[in-house]
């Protein structure tokens, strides 16, 4: 039996009593050996949020099976749900402009399989990591963006998207803010790293900010995107330690190890299926 | 119905499939509201962990009922359980030498209410703190150890404990080592706090010991107490960053900061049954 | 040589070459042990700050003939300066409301003398620690606060500050908003801890407002009071982590571990003259 | 005035009254504007610790004339010292084995110019990643290491360390123990990284040695590289958080984004020269 080929089932419904119950009864008839379960109960919203991680090969049947059988309990408590499978990778189309960090850390984890997705490809507004990519055997493409041609720069990025099969848009510090509509047609699926500890220093240059400030803490946000500029729903943040010392260009440094390390936690939370989110907040089973 | 009583539903068994779907089926045959539910499957071992807190008044019986209705599924799956009732308070015997900050830390915590708990006494090797602890209405027992009646001084310790009817006995800086046999009948009942990043830095002056090596942060670890000196079941740990300009005196300051709060956190997982201890390891559900 | 009695030399200036030749040049020629110097220039205002811990009983006079000898040199480089003695406590007055874990946590190390402080006297809106501070021999004050008498009551908290000679006034969790006058009055001498990371969250309710946003880490910010709210030179921050299971008690109670640590470490930081204020930020000299 | 272009000057000596006073006095008399300043006295071992850094064009001599004109106060004072120029960039060696992530990472931050260094080559003993490292234009060496060629293989990589005229050699995950005559031929210019918070887990497979422990916490650890095997001068360290659900294969995961951090910082402390060494522990100047 392989105990790296699961099913995750990821739910949300109101609750009430016997969800549980339900969904593991269900499992449990069927044999389901469960390897990670989670669960969170929203007492003021009063909503139910669950993750199971099922070994694929403890069931006598594949996960379109699984999909017809479960139907009928996630009618019966209203739920949100989905099942993804670890066999298929999640496709991952990562948009960069001239900063390195996070490109550099996302192939890093890719090259070695830490994760384990694919990257059908890379999109930038600037040429400066074209060979970088390609090098890596990743199709790079350009969409230059401009103030006249953004709505045709967002078109061209939601179509490279869609011709990727994409499931999940990185901006790893894309430094362009993407249209309302793009980010409409997207909900949960386009991932920014903001250079700040939300809500704090929403906007431009966040460090300079800080640093004017002089907060004794910087950080880094991994958010939804939506058509309201650093407002989405949070999914992981961090901080580190600063001083009077570091000038502003300092706390740029020091922040790249942040904000490379809050996209890499949060997308990873993203593609194993750990974030639900409800309203502008996420759950987040880690 | 009251959000605030809880029994909580503690266990460890042989992992196998169907352990959720009997303990939920059950809870929700009986109307059992579940507020947090909590799992660990140890693959390497085999063993499944599980929480659950249910609202004491959704269920139509009490506690007693409770656990007997429940013993045949806990017998079926070979299960170490425990129900517990958040309406009986835990008593707590502190243990005390001539250190201010845990003991301090405790009882402002248990004087807001914080920690819901009884302090039935306070024992100490040392007349310090006996005005600070009757002052806020605490028995204090002052046992004196020295190298020759230390049999005579740890079969009082446990008297005091046995007549205070202690759930848990905390070791709260105490600096004395218990006697293999107070520790051997109290298994996962002694708690102590140990002024180093276990496993570094075993045994007596621990942040000397730091020091002399130049480490760059310390350490805190809150461990059941065993037979093995310093060698228990670890609960919690934390770290707090020094440097080179840092005396050992300094080392002992900072660090007392990162004990109280390492003790608090771990007694409280402890006090909320988030603790499962398996062989000389914990699952602490938090 | 006692190395326990020391000086403290801080300062500010315009940056110019030959500050430190000339404050070190003047130290050595007096035979001045320094024991611990800190140095930082800021570039973009142009202006250089200092601290000096000097030996007490490596010069050969008191510390009225060092003010005297260094004035010249303070003068011709256009200081502000200041020279402190180890030998003499600090007078800090303690402001609390109804919240216990700041007091508490200041009384523990005060009492142990990690904290080398006196503690003049306790001013509370509210009875609830009297009997507390009074028991650790600590004069306690009732100054009631309503809507209406504002003005007398911290025209009341202000004289009972002078009469007991204060050097800081701490705002320990003291929850009310002291008077424009009086900030004004005391500026860099009354250092307050906010219960959120600031600039994120200022004003009341705090914690309600993280958990609103969904943050994933909270803080405390422990900063020096101007008449603007939540907004003066801040000293120290820090932050802890939480997830979508805590509610806003839960944050409430995890906050106050967080308070407590930060608002010990900046005033420690103030009372050891490692904070020198420069516009609406801070230097601090670890 | 350039404000790059600084000279880099770095001490220790027996402590003494004077000294500060001796090379600041040095540097106003040459109008040498210094930006930053550190001084660290070890009150035990009566030694006296200094960084400065001068702008390079507020002299108006060269680099060997500022060493000409010191020396004379270095050899009064007994000094160990040296001055850098920040114009001169230092050549890093880098040695890799297998894993990929502390090597993307330097890469990146040297792409950048984050990191201002010359990769004169890379060095291993697999073919990996010869390919990403030509790829940026840096040469790469293969040099296979296997239980019978060792020090012919250690002969190998010290005469291309020489070739290379490397001011430093880096172990980013080499994985591989050094002989004893490389490491003595080179004290405090190796630097590696190590996958535990020593001194826990010294020696092989720390991750797995941590989560047989249970530690809540996992840690790396930069350090100068000895002929005693993880017992060199630590230089930096950080942890993450851990717990029960965290298999050995998460925690070697975890583990590489302390790593990479930590001997980033590492490194780069050593290459600004903020880095003393004195006896088995260093003073780091951040």
């Amino acid at each position: 039996m392989s105990s790296s080929h699961r099913y995750t089932l990821s739910l949300s419904c109101p609750d009430r009593v016997g969800v549980v119950a339900a969904v593991s009864g269900f499992l449990a008839q069927n044999q389901g050996w469960i390897t990670e379960a989670n669960h969170h109960a929203d007492a003021s919203a009063m909503r139910f949020f669950m993750r199971q991680e099922i070994l694929a090969d403890s069931l006598s049947f594949g996960i379109e099976a699984l999909r017809d059988k479960f139907a009928p309990i996630a009618t019966e408590f209203d739920m949100d749900w989905q099942i993804s499978d670890s066999a298929r990778k999640k496709r991952v189309v990562i948009l960069v402009s001239k900063q390195e960090h996070c490109l550099y850390d996302l192939l890093a984890r890719w090259q070695s399989g830490d994760l384990d997705i694919e990257i059908p490809c890379v999109i930038s507004n600037h040429e400066t990591f074209r060979g970088f990519v390609e090098w890596h055997g990743i199709p790079f493409h350009l969409v230059p963006v401009t103030p006249e041609n953004k709505p045709q720069a967002y078109a061209k990025v939601e179509e490279l998207f869609r011709e990727a099969q994409g499931d999940v848009m990185v901006l790893a510090r894309y430094m362009q803010i993407l249209s309302p509509e793009l980010c409409a047609n997207h909900p949960g699926r386009i991932i920014n790293i903001h250079h700040s500890f939300l809500p704090s220093f929403v906007g431009a240059k966040p460090y300079h900010q800080a640093h004017e400030k002089g907060v004794k803490l910087i950080g880094a946000t991994c958010h939804y995107v939506t058509s309201d500029l650093d407002q989405g729903p949070i999914i992981e943040q961090d901080v580190i330690r600063v001083d009077h010392s570091d000038a502003p260009e300092d706390l740029v440094r020091y922040g790249k190890d942040i904000e490379k390390a809050v996209l890499a936690r949060g997308l990873r939370y993203h593609l194993e299926d750990r974030v639900l989110v409800h309203g502008n907040k996420t759950v987040v089973f880690r």
